[in-house]
């Protein structure tokens, strides 16, 4: 996990408990706790399948430990496969495909190598990425729909205190606590939606738009080699999905 | 009904019933329960036609009994018919259309034999599937509807407990008990809208995304032999729709 | 107006007049009334120009007398056009545009008799669906638009009378009362927008949907016929438009 | 400004007025109202630059003065060109084109008689309405941000008058009127954005719309002049932009 | 920091000072300060990277530094070199395209005079604005989603406080400034979100509108010189991207 993921949880997650001061222990109940987490995780089952739910937790674990990788060096590495077609014909790129690391780019390349027709290629690759974005967008969705459940079920727990505590008002001085510990489960929903489920759809979000860029960049390369472009056009065409100041690195060791 | 759904359910409701312990008379009030849920019922027959609240209630039902039918299967038939069809002619998938179990791809695949157009096939299927993705919008919209009602309808319940109780004030020990009552119905809204109609709305959007992808998988399929494309590129075709780690099970028959 | 629009209208208000009981009059506020249907009706003018309203509620009243027209005929007719056109060319059509009862399929049929080119029929008439489909969206956004305004003008109201009874609280016998009073536009405002604005505005986009459906209907069978389709195809073609369980309706009679 | 806008303002800041009584100056807070203006203005000043937000009113006064322009007389007199055209060539456009009033019609007719090609006018036009959109859009889009900013900063206010009465509750008497004046805030925000700024932001995309149909209508039918279409496609194809109703009038002079 | 935001800024900031009067002391708590920034930023951070937040400050400072670039000198330009281009060819451009000020100004020429085909030209410098978008629109969402958890941690401190004061009420003389003090967060969470973070976000999109405008001008322009076209066609085509009252000053000058 990245030290800003942990900076950001340390640091809020610290900052309401340096408010709460020595008042934590008042913030702890298990009962407010399980009908808001547990709640919202029913209503999660209810919504989702049982295997969409775990996947998501593995998609989340993997957005956080996702190193994003240079589109520059793709660049880099696409406009010599480029050189090398132009010299030596497309059939060259096949120890290229082979090296490979990344799945994507191994599978682009290997059709080139096959021959296969560029309109064939295309569409090939750019289902792959369409479907990609598409289970992203339902991983991030599943995280925005419980961040939609943790504050309603944190109103319906304090709907309950309230109603429970209402009913039996004969004594003035336990109103005050009574009250406090109704509230709790909207606390609890208010942290959970806004410090853990909508910071970690927006996470995935972020991740998906990088690796979707990245793949992007291989298919637009492989498709200019395939389509016989000469280098420089390929470079072109590659760095016009970068930002200005990242286009000299792919431009400077040439 | 799948075991996640029933577990969510019983889960979330048994933690609500376990909050409120010993006092869950209280929290029963049929006059409160008629308000929300007739009102919401009642907005729905204004909003909808009878038929559609009918329909979507068998849609719901259909989408929790609902098995999800495993597209890599599919790819693997599709894989075969296009071997049998470069070997054979397409009139070989006769058979094939015959034994089809799932009516669409049935259907496909008896345009495919017919001998129509590319062009006419891809008309006719690719219409199926947008009314499709259009009929079960609507299946889900009708819930989201219904989910937007119910804590309105008690919202409106509260106030009208809420102006019969102002009214009234003259023995302050009411107040308490009239409150809770008038509470009751914001409580069932919630529970209505964010236990019941979203998650019910949720799971048809899910439900809906397998199906659809398993009859583009099943389109793309006959379109690619139709148009009498080689096996290998059929199977590259079909396995873009799928996520990385199912692609392996698709090939490792072959 | 069909039933259960009936049904839903008297189910949800008396259901609401149930709650209240004999309390009834304490509900009845005139001035209460006037501020949020009368503020409400007043944005709405501001929003709108008055000829825009005044048709709005026309296009209400159709929407609720509206009887849906069955596709399923639509499309036996347009296959029977079909062969008659294949036996004894288009021109043959003529008596069938004129005796066609519905102004969209009669206009169609004509610009097929008249000989136009396909393109040419296809853009007037899907320029015609787009207008249909632009016109009842904005009409069903004018009743959406009430629905955000009722509330609002009901808060507003609310706030009015919590002023004003904020600044006078000598007697406090009175505070329970005034509040009961301030809080009736907003009772007035959610009641507008959730029993008759927002499920209206539903409505005119579900007939809007029924009505688009069948011109599109209508649309594809006349192109289809002027393409000199066969029978069979434009009946595939139009079947595909249907739920799986009503084709059956269709293929009956051949 | 048109008679409804008029009685829409008048009418519902009348039954405001009508609501207080003689409670009125119980509403004036120059300091409240300050907050709140003052608040809005400078939230947009930020968001916003000075030249848009004068702008922005500028556009907001037209909408308001905006007489509608009849669409049933643009398609006949563009009819008559189309005549005119065919019978003596699309120069005898040139004294429509000097003629014309409207300076978008005036600029395709001269484009036509100008003799380019059917695509470049269409490129031409096409951005012309798009980028009319934009603007428009833009316009009601500033006003619909004040009308997100007002409510906003009417709960500020109120903040800080709840506060600053909390700090100092010594004397109870002067808790109602001290939260009396605390909720002025929320009250003027409420109105600011529900019977000013909404309501012009909605009066803005239906003029916009209003505009780009007669523009889209005035392209279409140079387009079809253009392409040398009879003038009956030529009144086909426009009046399919009308509604039924209306389309008898374009008729009926013919 | 262009006149208009100091002003804003200043006004509203001045104007919630003003109203608070001699109790400002009262609104400073750092510890309530430190929950809200710093639960915003900590929940920025498990959202987005590092490099992203910090990067957003820097797109924000040049928002409000950016100085708009006038697209009438633009067009005249690129009409001037359209004639230059027609008189004596395309490689007349050489020198124009190394005095461009404008770097994607710049790029475009020199692919023009490198003499690509307008196709390539195209899908080149249509990719660079497609993903300039998109990285402009990654920036604002930031703020708006900073918008968002602002009043989130805002009411997740007002809660804090609340359950606290609700623990022990013991001396009722406490209740009015704890509950102030509770109120606190929910006020600097509606000022950071209304005053800062969703303004921010909005200039974000005026300004990257106004780029895109810019470059798109740029695109056509070099496009249609590429394309052969006269002087007077790209005069046409560029001009229809502005306001009409803006055309003049285009035309003037020739």
């Amino acid at each position: 996990m990245d030290l800003a993921t942990v900076a950001g949880l340390v640091g809020a997650f610290g900052l309401i408990l340096l408010a709460m001061g020595s008042g934590v222990p008042a913030f702890l109940d298990s009962s407010s706790a399980l009908i808001v987490l547990g709640g919202t995780v029913g209503a999660g089952l209810i919504h989702y399948r049982f295997s969409q739910l775990l996947s998501a937790g593995g998609v989340a674990k993997n957005a956080f430990l996702y190193k994003p990788r240079s589109p520059t060096e793709l660049i880099k590495t696409l406009v010599e496969h480029a050189s090398r077609a132009r010299r030596e014909g497309i059939l060259a790129l096949e120890s290229a495909a082979e090296e490979a690391e990344d799945p994507f780019l191994k599978r682009a390349l290997q059709l080139a190598v096959d021959g296969h027709e560029v309109s064939a290629i295309e569409a090939i690759l750019s289902t792959e990425i369409e479907q990609l974005k598409d289970r992203h967008a339902k991983g991030a969705e599943i995280f925005t729909s419980l961040a939609g459940y943790a504050p309603a079920l944190g109103m319906i727990g304090t709907l309950v205190g309230l109603v429970m505590m209402l009913q039996s008002m004969d004594d003035p001085s336990t109103i005050g606590p009574s009250m406090a510990v109704a509230l709790l489960t909207t606390f609890y929903g208010a942290v959970l939606a806004n410090l853990i489920f909508n910071p970690i759809a927006g996470k995935l979000k972020s991740r998906s738009a990088e690796e979707v860029l990245y793949k992007e960049l291989a298919m637009e390369g492989v498709l200019s080699i395939s389509h016989g472009d000469n280098p420089r056009i390929v470079e072109q065409k590659l760095s016009s999905f970068l930002e200005p100041r990242l286009r000299e690195l792919v431009g400077q060791e040439k």
